[in-house]
């Protein structure tokens, strides 16, 4: 039976934290934050949350698609950060889209876009609705006389599989555990895991350069694109070749990786897949130092060897995600873990371990697949945990950024303070963790997480300093604001110097040629 | 002793085939083309090839840079395709730059565009000058009042190795050799093996998405550019920052990647760099067949096996590899590399052959190495061969491509087909070869080679009706017109077309804000 998206939490409702596990994540939580954790307050329901009147009316010739019922607004009005989630619990959105369009041809779109071109009403394009950087909410819209929020999720369906090269060519709108399913059969997979992996879109993943995990040297969603098609607001379309690669231009298709929706309507992506792995080896690796265990990973990747998996958690991180199994730890753990289709990976196993063990690593016995099942456990959990925890105002969030292997350890321990300090002052008390979740020869991508005691009512608030402190020391120190969960409107105040002030007004004037009334996603960085 | 530029052929002059090399592959040539090779015909005396006067005066200050002499006008008066060659062998140019300018430093990169935007006059960014799709010839430059080929080899240094990254920063004129010499002392390496190698530049690379051998994973320049530097006409810079990855916009490096100096003068990259390494293994395998071979190299780059080196050539063009060595081949020939810096490669070499075998490959014993061997020394030398053979008008030239592996082999019958019809109609006689030197898991690139007894006086009208007839069958059947060469203005009229329009609308867009005088490089696609 189909699952009820959350409208004012993380994804499907039947996974909430049940009562015991709530119980349990309180109780760990809760011993950090001596005492100062505030009462359990609900969220509100649904139907109560107030929204501004809509000021569309919905042609008949669109009724089909376009909804502007209070539970379609409500439901795409915010991504889901967690000061998404924050304001969506305070009962009244200051913006809401005022009709959700969902086509489910190109045609309709088509005649969406279309509406929308006459009427003047921006177009939001939305995928799974999982982003956490504002994304998708209509805020900073100008004077657009309405806002439509354009769903891809009637555009779900697999257009062909090409077998013999691998990919797979299917419409945006599709969600991560439905393409792998189509590709089943085949004995093919995606294989790219972002913690939104059951709520978000391949659309998504490309429109906001997403990554995922346990996709050897493919992490990055725009090493895999293929080709792509997008719909432009007046309905011309464009279709990139399918290429394995070339040197005529510019590559069209990283024009659009990254554009977040206001480029163009991507619709469909050619997507290189992998062979469905048929083994897996793994282990953990537990290192005295989060900085030891880094440069474990640097030796194995710039040995040219690379993991399927490569995850470093510092030693808060490690502890955390061990303490909410109710188990402890020390130190920093290195996860690798290889998988294969055929090909021998053992070999590499070992000449990895024992690149690691030179750093001082220590192989875990049975220990080790203990505390990875641990942290796999608890991955695509901790958003739902993240929910829990907003009941009784616990701020909590995460931001990741890439370096350049130079720039550790300073980064690290300067970002790291800087958030805490930030965590201590704005919350009273509070911890900041951190682990490096992707590695390559030049650098590696650092996922901090944050949270503190807040209070209810204040939780917007208090979350926006903590980003601007956090924020602002990622771009002081030269990290990029996001190495895959792209600008949206919550970051751009620090991340727009990050592109040249040339490159922004070269992609302004490819705006202006791509959608000349600007339509889609206003209030992003290129503005 | 600094060798001396050939100013009407490959490479350099202390390089040309010597008599008795020439006399070796004029007796292998002639064999095939059944006595119709042309009376030898030496190239004209440089001094004596006629260029139109120059319309240029060159201001006093800028003498240190600027040369109106005839000497560098003729040397980057053409880049080094066949029908480069044949025109400038012609003994009279209607295009040359008016003066060449080669600033060695930013500040007189800034004082010569100054100096062309006042004058109006058209600027070709020049690296090495090995091109062989037109990059660099000032045809087509519309009503420029004259034409400044800039040369960038004036700016080739190495500004910095970041030996914990891995990453090399240098300007972007840097030949090869001298980039990889530089990194040595690191014990780091490009391992990026144009077989422009030796005469090409990091920019150039840059500038026409370039691919090379003998880099794991990293063939296309494109993947390994972790940031750089360009400067635009009237001054403005822009450096992109020097990220591993990251989610902050569409990627700024892609839009001058690709972009054949025409958005944007590319003065200087941070590269990714690999260890040098410190062991190869290598074999040869035969195959009875092409389609056989290509079938095994599938196999192996989709079992995620990434071999330093995958190389396929045909029975024609393994023929051909071996006849300029005196010995004989049949079958198709695959040669199979891996080289590593300390990671356990075996493995993946055993469990690679053994893919190979089950296709039908034959691993080759003591005759292998020589195969191989054979392979690599003609590598560097066939544009030299090339030369030799144009002594006796014989038309000799290459075009590769690139498709998904469900492309072939109906692909790679079909063009080499055409190919064939057209060298036999043209040239009476002819052979056409075929090697695959790039293998992804969604598809590879297939690299022709054509030549046939021509005519003195007419090869370039026989060069055109070659390439038009190669251009259109790789168009026909899907290809691109080119996987590693660019678009030039040799494949303007059968490539636009390959990069959507709206795209191209985009980009002259970003073009007009960059380059609002329209200075670089005219008469490229982007118009």
């Amino acid at each position: 039976m189909a699952k009820t998206l959350n409208p004012l939490g993380w994804g499907y409702v039947e996974d909430a934290l049940a009562d015991r596990e709530r119980a349990a994540v309180l109780k760990v939580a809760g011993g950090w934050m001596g005492g100062r954790v505030q009462e359990r307050r609900a969220p509100p329901a649904p139907e109560a949350v107030r929204l501004p009147a809509s000021r569309i009316a919905i042609p008949d010739a669109l009724r089909d698609c376009v909804d502007g019922a209070h539970a379609a607004r409500l439901l795409h009005a915010r991504g889901r950060s967690f000061r998404d989630l924050a304001e969506l619990r305070g009962g009244e959105l200051r913006q809401a889209p005022d009709a959700v369009a969902t086509p489910r041809s190109r045609q309709e779109l088509e005649r969406v876009l279309a509406w929308a071109g006459e009427r003047d009403y921006a177009v939001i394009p939305y995928g799974g609705g999982s982003s956490v950087v504002g994304g998708v909410n209509p805020e900073g819209v100008g004077d657009a006389r309405g806002v439509i929020t354009l769903s891809l999720r009637g555009l779900d369906r697999v257009l062909d599989v090409d077998t013999r090269s691998r990919t797979v060519h299917a419409e945006a709108g599709i969600l991560g555990p439905d393409l792998d399913a189509a590709l089943k059969p085949y004995g093919l997979a995606v294989r790219h895991f972002p913690q939104s992996y059951f709520h978000s879109t391949l659309g998504g993943w490309v429109a906001t350069r997403g990554a995922g995990h346990f996709s050897t040297g493919l992490a990055k969603i725009e090493d895999r694109v293929q080709a792509l098609g997008v719909t432009l607001p007046d309905g011309r379309r464009v279709e990139t070749r399918r290429l394995p690669a070339s040197s005529i231009g510019p590559d069209p298709n990283r024009l659009w990786c990254g554009s977040e929706g206001f480029l163009g309507v991507i619709t469909d992506v050619h997507l290189r897949g992998v062979a469905l792995p048929t083994s897996r080896v793994s282990c953990g690796i537990r290192f005295k130092t989060f900085e030891q265990a880094l440069e474990g990973a640097r030796a194995i990747v710039q040995a040219g060897i690379q993991p399927t998996q490569l995850r470093i958690l510092d030693p808060v991180e490690h502890l955390l995600s061990r303490a909410f199994a109710g188990r402890a730890a020390t130190g920093a753990l290195m996860v690798l873990a290889f998988e294969s289709a055929g090909a021998p990976v053992e070999p590499l196993f070992a000449a990895a371990q024992e690149l690691a063990r030179a750093q001082g690593g220590e192989v875990l016995k049975q220990d080790g697949e203990e505390a990875v099942g641990d942290w796999r456990n608890t991955f695509f959990r901790q958003p739902y945990i993240r929910d829990a925890l907003l009941d009784h105002a616990i701020v909590s969030d995460t931001f990741e950024t890439a370096v350049p292997w130079s720039a550790v350890p300073g980064f690290y321990h300067a970002v790291r303070d800087a958030a805490l300090r930030a965590v201590q002052e704005v919350c009273g008390v509070g911890m900041v963790s951190c682990r490096s979740t992707h590695s390559y020869t030049d650098g590696l991508c650092l996922y901090f997480a944050f949270f503190g005691p807040g209070r209810h009512g204040a939780l917007v608030d208090q979350w926006w300093q903590l980003k601007a402190a956090a924020s602002e020391a990622v771009a002081r120190h030269g990290g990029t604001l996001s190495h895959h969960h792209a600008m949206g409107r919550d970051h751009k105040r620090w991340a727009q110097a990050e592109l040249p002030e040339a490159f922004r007004a070269a992609i302004r004037a490819a705006k202006r040629e791509l959608d000349p009334q600007g339509l889609l996603n206003p209030g992003l960085w290129y503005e």
